[in-house]
């Protein structure tokens, strides 16, 4: 894919998102997010299979970088800093630039049941993936599947503070806040 | 509702699990279902909407029943110690008559996508169910949906143990080894 077209998918990304936040996710068309990004409808589908994909796309490249992250951190590292680690790693998604369009992402799919699903499969799919490679790296059962939920709830709960229209504080900082409190909420 | 029709509701759960059990979920009517508890199709309807619902119609029982212990937790007890309380109260539900009903029932659920999603949607909600019933203990967020989060965790994890062909021990004493597991994989 040439810069053209890797800008047209950053575009319609980005148009899509405005839109839902204009006039809501059910009025808002392909039409009328390939008109906005300036391409055409026939463009927009050489990039997303819909306009729900638009919201659904990165979840693959994220889940392959966080386990990569993970296989690759020091052979010492405990089974939670692996997690960890490729939580943290998600923080190359989640700059201050995207925050914008998360914070509208997260708008629109905590607004339609049927999106909520999606993203709740995503995350387990997620936690299954982060658990097979902590079984790589010869983690046993149950405790690959325990410290890849733990981590996932990490994600899940530093993602949506980072949304939240009263936060400042950067991704990576919420994550190592929010694994602190873990360990203080578990410790005997 | 009356001694009979209590009856006839647990005869369908277990001809309805029976049933998918032999022919598969997909080949089996609600007619089959009927006939096999003895009962007329009508009487089905008097007690679930559709076959589906008879693997979850116990899911609301279930979280009030958790939801209710952790509101009776000690005053003094820990965030992850009044959420444990409640993964342990579930054991009720989760003794060994229910196991063969049990292990039918995460049979049919793993190999149905859309049963899977289903259940996916169950523990989300009763995460929050938690971490709600925490908040009216005074635990602020992030903290009371980490810990509703992590025993959400331990409950998944120890339920899928626990329905396990090899697995001989019971509900809680699998729940407190995970519990133990979590504490240990999140100590530093």
């Amino acid at each position: 894919m040439g810069r053209w077209e890797a800008d047209a998918a950053g575009r319609l990304r980005a148009a899509a998102l405005e839109l839902f936040g204009e006039i809501g996710y059910e009025q808002t068309t392909v039409s009328a997010i390939a008109a906005r990004a300036g391409v055409t409808a026939r463009t927009f589908f050489r990039h997303f299979a819909d306009k729900r994909e638009v919201l659904f796309d990165g979840a693959e490249r994220l889940q392959q970088l966080m386990v990569d992250s993970l296989v690759q951190a020091p052979p010492g590292a405990s089974p939670l800093d692996a997690v960890a680690a490729a939580v943290m790693k998600a923080g190359d998604f989640f700059d201050d630039e995207r925050r914008p369009y998360a914070r509208l992402r997260a708008f629109v799919i905590a607004t339609h049941p049927e999106l909520r699903e999606r993203e709740l499969i995503k995350m387990a799919r997620l936690s299954a993936a982060l658990a097979a490679a902590l079984g790589q790296r010869g983690v046993d059962e149950p405790d690959a599947s325990l410290a890849a939920e733990a981590g996932v709830a990490v994600f899940r709960i530093a993602f949506a503070q980072w949304v939240a229209e009263s936060e400042q504080r950067g991704y990576r900082e919420i994550v190592s806040a929010s694994l602190a409190r873990l360990r203080a909420l578990t410790k005997r």
